[in-house]
């Protein structure tokens, strides 16, 4: 007798008598799952969620009901910080090194290309064009053991939906298969988006060949079709969830949408609501980009309580660097205003720059509808991502600047005030605007201090009174314009940061003690 | 002045300048390239290169010009042993055991049912129907270090392409790319596949869903066309090694064919020239499927050429299993001779199971045109390729039996065949045939025992002098079945291997040196 391949019944001999045996033994690893929902370019008022002591106008305007939703059932972080550009706030979230360490200070694209604009004044540094990656030797990138990696070897099934933006095009760090995610949609070396629109495939040509370093890859199931590229990822984010329940590992979801980084594309779904409201074109497309995130954002967490997974699943909220505010394409004027009561948007060292919105839900551990005020920096979320996995072992490349803020989660009392922050931007960004240009910055308690490389120009504002950065308080604050000049200078020769030079003399810019 | 973001002038500031620094360094890592071949059911005179004394007439029957080129530059090794059916092979392969060992000893396909066919008389043991994975607490898996996994943490760049067949639906070893494989096309549970052809999408309905569970995944942009599945691999795997040779890590290519697996679909680029010379419509489409998988062996090594890389690239042939010889709807009959002079076929403990056409090519290392008699054994390739990647660090979950045949490569005297190698199939696969049951079996030297489970009965077989197993010599050898019966079963014991039991009595089958 011949039995035919694959024939039903070849398979069913002991599976009965199988599954008797595996009840007991498919949960042993109740480590709670984890989705960091990562949002680009979202300033800290892009909400109807108030992250300032009182709701705003533009608290009005947007409608997040989720993140409201999430609030409510977690706890928000008033001041959470980021770079000011993306790769560098990505590569510090992969690595738990602060940018002035691992040199990735300004967004990467193509292999061995700076973006850095032009200046007549200074040269800037070779900083690390070509990102980070697992692997020795390769010109222009940091050598690390990255997050995801340490996430997948303890057991998490490690999944990466959306932009990715750690390494430069045909560098091994393009790929986020490379850095131990074991499912990959739609992420590569682009930092940005050709197109929101499946119509437009996202900006592929029909033939499957990009037409923009920028389009979307990975998506072509939704190609020609009427979908948001928002939706189509949350679609495929919930496919991979969906298998991830099956595989019964704990798992890692970093959800991180295009959105709402430019083109400012409508979302239909949501657009005219916002006409309707009086919002101009820009405006109400760039409104409806925010909304349909937050759908996004309800969706994964409709799907948990569906799966009865919300109980064991911590949810972060975070963006990588404020709300686009120097861009007159694509924001109505007056530019820099569009992160108030915050100064300026992405690419600067004031507030609207770098202060993101942070909700982070985690039932039974993090009590609902609370808010710390507390700071914290991107390179934070390493070390506590590790800890919220339980991970022992966590053996690293690099060195890890960021602490884990498990106290703050936890609402115990923690002086976590009394640490400074850093950032170091040598680097010329494409927009201009307020505190945009080559810096580095010092946050310690109630004061920041930024240094420009090129004047050599100190401001001081006292955060806490001065959200807006509106009052340079420098010339009444000597003694301390001095203490954290000598800080910030300590801190980044410590950790061999780069500073541009003088194209003239060919010096390089003096710390910020020296002058 | 306001920049567009990724304008052009923006990304050239320091090109120039990095571009003269980069040329030394590009090259750091000078380990060779590994391409593993891995054809499927291939048996070992399905090929015009003779592999035995002589040339056969199935040597004459087939065209396999890339494999005799491959042949003139490498060394042929005419002993190279694999487990009887595809799965155990493949594990042994990722993991460097004896499958006696990680006991997945039967083709994996579904999660938690057993692929045995019933049988009256005997019940199966709970082997790992699962397969392997890399994560704890997976029922009836094992939980190893991968091959792969070790190569990526060393710096290589992993690639897998086409089968793989390493875990169960719905468990973490279904896929590759959560074994440290960075690039995946086409694998996943499935070790069949429903069609060759493009126009009938590899088996997958139109709207995108898989019409069987052995449809082809992962091959969307070649449906509907007028492509066979070998060729659609072999473009993917050459467009990786185009990414592979931009990012200059050295490769690590797992080229592993769906070929030449039942359905024996028809190759047009090759029937016709097979049914001109008088074969049926059956073996000229299995002679087909030879010529298409040896197409791709020489499209690959082109490409090696063309991108001189060739000179610092291994390429390693092998076969999983016997080639299929049980089968009438696929073969014609007599059956169980379509490895002769081998005996029987995929399945069975005799040679035509798992006696495998084997070349490796080795520029600098491996002396051209030359032949090794020695044997080896599948689990021996874990070591060797971690010794050809000169990988130090390969601290592993599960213990290695494999032993490297370096010195084999390298040719020189090398006492090889004084050590036995063990296969252990406790299960019952789904066709019928010679040496084809639930079997334990020992090579040493010229002998091979192999022991019934079911019956008790022993075979004993010099295979130097009857290589076709025609005549078993047990009761004029009673000694030699003695040696050979307690080092098979001392084996077996020490790997705690699996054997079934007797559904009357539910007594486990006696160890080989128990009868």
């Amino acid at each position: 007798m011949i039995y035919p391949f694959f024939k039903k019944t070849t398979l069913i001999a002991t599976s009965a008598l199988l599954a008797a045996a595996l009840h007991a033994q498919e949960t042993a690893d109740t480590r709670p799952n984890i989705i960091l929902f990562m949002v680009d370019d979202m300033g800290w008022q892009d909400t109807s969620l108030p992250f300032g002591t009182e709701k705003t106008p533009l608290n009005e305007r947007y409608h997040t009901p989720n993140m409201e939703r999430l609030a409510s059932q977690g706890r928000m972080f008033t001041q959470a910080y980021a770079c000011a550009v993306s790769s560098p706030t990505r590569v510090s979230l992969m690595t738990g090194m602060n940018a002035a360490r691992h040199r990735v200070t300004n967004w990467t694209l193509e292999k061995n290309k700076s973006t850095d604009r032009k200046s007549d004044v200074l040269k800037f540094p070779e900083w690390n064009v070509n990102g980070i990656c697992e692997v020795p030797d390769v010109p222009y990138t940091y050598e690390v053991t990255s997050l995801p990696q340490i996430l997948k070897n303890s057991g998490y099934h490690t999944i990466h939906c959306g932009k990715a933006h750690w390494g430069a095009i045909d560098t091994p760090g393009e790929n986020p298969h490379h850095f131990g995610f074991e499912v990959n949609i739609a992420g590569h070396a682009g930092g940005g988006l050709a197109s929101y629109l499946g119509e437009q495939n996202f900006g592929n040509r029909t033939d499957g060949k990009p037409s923009s370093l920028q389009a979307i890859p990975g998506l072509k199931d939704y190609w020609g079709k009427d979908i948001f590229a928002t939706e189509a990822l949350t679609l495929e984010a919930i496919k991979a969830l969906d298998k991830a329940r099956k595989l019964r590992q704990p798992f890692y979801l970093y959800m991180s949408h295009y959105a709402i980084h430019i083109p400012v594309d409508k979302d239909k779904r949501f657009f005219q609501k916002y006409r309707d409201a009086g919002l101009s074109e820009k405006e109400a497309g760039y409104a409806s980009l925010i909304e349909g995130m937050d759908k996004s954002l309800g969706d994964l967490m409709d799907w948990l309580e569906k799966n009865k997974m919300d109980k064991n699943t911590v949810v972060i909220f975070m963006s990588d660097n404020g709300g686009l505010s120097s861009e007159p394409e694509w924001r109505d004027t007056p530019l820099h205003v569009h992160n108030a009561p915050l100064n300026s948007g992405k690419g600067s060292a004031y507030e609207g720059g770098i202060r993101e919105p942070m909700i982070v839900k985690w039932p039974g551990k993090v009590k609902p509808g609370t808010r710390c005020n507390d700071y914290l920096i991107i390179e934070d979320f390493f070390p506590t991502i590790l800890d919220m996995a339980q991970v022992e072992e966590r053996k690293t490349k690099q060195p890890i600047d960021g602490v884990s803020f498990m106290p703050m989660l936890e609402g115990g009392s923690y002086e976590y005030n009394k640490r400074s922050l850093y950032w170091n931007f040598p680097n010329l960004w494409g927009n201009e605007g307020p505190g945009i240009g080559p810096t580095c910055t010092v946050r310690s308690g109630d004061w920041k201090l930024v240094y420009y490389y090129e004047t050599g120009k100190k401001e001081l504002f006292n955060i806490t009174n001065d959200i807006g950065e509106k009052k340079d308080v420098s010339i009444q604050n000597a003694n301390i314009v001095n203490d954290l000049s000598r800080d910030l200078g300590e801190y980044l020769r410590s950790v061999e940061a780069q500073r541009p030079s003088f194209k003239t003399t060919g010096k390089v810019c003096p710390w910020p003690d020296e002058v």
